[in-house]
């Protein structure tokens, strides 16, 4: 009988398009921000399909829901999945969307079938994940894990000053739940993959090993302004010329440190910026990322070492800060386990895979045994409207991520 | 008598101290943006200064300004010397305003002595040289040329979209004669270097012999907009490594055209410019400059062909434009030689050089026998409210500018 089971992709996909209408684009893709109306409506979507499969709602003071359907004993703790439902300001129908309407769809299915499992099962819709509105990104399920004090996720703000906490109660999801404290038998999130190598390797299924840890940097180099006609070359001071130079130079480090290493410049502001003055300061940002610690201290070490070497040669002054650490994680033996035999026992193509973006599971990992599931995504692209998936891979990833739960939920046979 | 005859620097200075109280900026600079009020006001200043030296005043339909002493012969073609009044907005004192000053302190010096001269001398204010408020720089001197037609110049619109013309109706300096079509025996202007060359020498007195030749480039690189996480190193397409190459690039062909050649990329946008997104797209200007036509062809093609073989390699699309062209200038033999005469006479320290930024001078070399004298200022800086340059430099300046004119001008014998 369990091994039969199975999703239904056409019902996920359903779904998925009813949900993208809400807050569409007119490139086909969604636009709901974190506790705008637009997130509002997906929300109350989400749970009347809860309601409707017989599920009981909580929601927390930082506006997560948990979704529940009832195991045999109550008292068990719960498996989890789930992801959220925010999105980039031209976002895709897919980055996190997927992930809870896949766990609503495992609910349903076990409807379908009648199971009934051990553990309770819970489907949860973390607020605020892309941090597009509000910055930190993932800030509720890291709330939600202890990693952040509840008045600090209360109190972020955007552009215009409003806060999570205003926002919250002004539609209606501050809810009566204290955040986190609970204890979980695992959680599981499936995503797409946001990258291309699943499509590369013609693979439906990643079996999500570890995240990547990540070092940001911000780096300011200072020369001398100068008027770009009567300056000689040999008596310059362009901070382009430096800063350029270490653009290089990090891409560089991520080619050595490859296949795992990412290391980019995405962001680069030249001043003045005015075609006839030579610049007289560079900022920009740097992201590393590696699964391994060891690797990424190394790729620290090589960026400050040449830098700093640039700047001595150069005589240009140098700030340069890391901003922002985030420890590799290695997820749960049994969960990823759980995901691989999900996988194998379907006959679906698959292969071990590092995220190289983070996700609500890197919060939940503190807290809960965890895995996740990733299908492809075209091209690899996503954070765009253009972000597409197909129905298959899709129901394919549903379908392991209930058989990974059921893994941990186990079933009470009759 | 001739020969005796000097310029009063102490009076020179005072004009030049009272003239950037007009604007004046925080930090010791002067903000006199072209047709604004304070505009307004130093024009004002400067024609009550010159009937005050007995000058006749005519204001032309682009709003420049001519102050006549009249010749012995009122038939001859004058002997002109100028510059502009106008700044940039955090500008200093000395830009502009010193050719205007010195040519003031040339008519005084004439009345000091009671010269009369062969030719009528006229002091030129050239409407909005800087281009900051109306681009393009120098439109009005470049009108008076024939470069521009007269409704291409007052037709120039700032960023609020007023035009010239309207603001030179407002502040009452659209004046009735003709632009341009006038016989000049002969045009100087005087002008702080703008670069490091005479301080670096230690010479009082630049004897311009050539202005630079100038190629302008806006240059965009296309890849792909990718997450920074997720996308292997050997599967992106980053502009900004791209751009950086070229940025690298640029910088070697100015050095390998040195000493004459100026290669500066100036302005840099990096789009999306988010620090865990793949650079998709740079946008970035060129700006090349020699004496030597030859040279900046053949800086033209180092470019070009660098640009499309990293483009071709990586798989990038490249926009390559060149969006301005000014021919390399000769100023005229006798002109130049006047200048150079009237350093060695006084005895100050000089040099050849040529002008690395463009001046008024530029396009009155194409209607009159043009010359320049440049004069130290410290640190090469300009377009910068700390711009400076000592008394006694600019005194010799102005003292070179008046034999240079005599010379030309011819002096009538008692």
């Amino acid at each position: 009988m369990k091994q039969n089971m199975t999703v239904r992709g056409d019902r996920l996909w359903d779904s998925l398009m009813d949900m993208a209408k809400i807050g569409a684009t007119e490139k086909g893709g969604s636009c709901r921000l974190a506790l705008t109306d637009e997130d509002k409506e997906g929300r109350d979507l989400f749970i009347k399909w809860c309601e409707e499969a017989g599920c009981s709602i909580k929601i927390d003071k930082m506006g997560n829901i948990f979704a529940r359907r009832e195991g045999k004993n109550p008292d068990l703790p719960a498996v989890m999945t789930g992801s959220h439902l925010d999105t980039q300001p031209t976002g895709g129908k897919f980055d996190g969307v997927y992930g809870v309407l896949a766990g609503l769809e495992v609910l349903r299915a076990l409807n379908d079938y009648e199971i009934t499992t051990e553990h309770p099962v819970e489907v949860a819709v973390w607020t605020n994940e892309e941090g597009s509105r509000f910055a930190p990104s993932m800030v509720s399920s890291a709330v939600f894990a202890g990693a952040y004090e509840l008045e600090y996720g209360l109190s972020r703000a955007d552009v215009n000053g409003v806060t999570m906490g205003e926002e919250l109660k002004r539609i209606g999801y501050d809810g009566p739940e204290e955040v986190g404290g609970r204890d979980l038998k695992a959680f599981f999130e499936a995503h797409i993959e946001q990258g291309p190598k699943l499509e590369f390797q013609e693979k439906t299924i990643g079996v999500v090993t570890d995240v990547n840890g990540l070092r940001w940097y911000e780096i300011t180099v200072r020369g001398q302004e100068a008027h770009a006609g009567p300056t000689p070359m040999n008596r310059r001071k362009d901070a382009l010329v430096a800063a350029s130079k270490m653009v290089q130079e990090v891409n560089r480090i991520g080619f050595e440190n490859d296949p795992d290493a990412c290391a980019t410049v995405g962001m680069l502001d030249c001043r003045p910026n005015s075609r006839n003055t030579i610049p007289g300061e560079v900022f920009f940002t740097v992201d590393f990322r590696h699964p391994s610690d060891e690797v990424l201290t190394k790729m620290d070490g090589q960026l400050r070492e040449f830098c700093e070497q640039v700047a001595r040669e150069g005589g240009f002054e140098l700030e340069f800060e890391q901003i922002m650490y985030t420890a590799p994680i290695k997820f749960d033996e049994a969960c990823v386990d759980a995901v691989r035999k999900g996988a194998i026992e379907a006959g679906y193509s698959h292969m071990d895979i590092v995220s190289g973006a983070g996700h609500d599971a890197c919060y939940l990992s503190r807290v809960a045994p965890t895995g996740m599931v990733f299908v492809p995504c075209e091209n690899g692209i996503s954070h765009n409207e253009e972000e597409a998936a197909t129905p298959e891979d899709l129901a394919a990833g549903c379908h392991v991520l209930l058989h990974a739960m059921l893994d941990q939920a186990g079933v009470v046979t009759n």
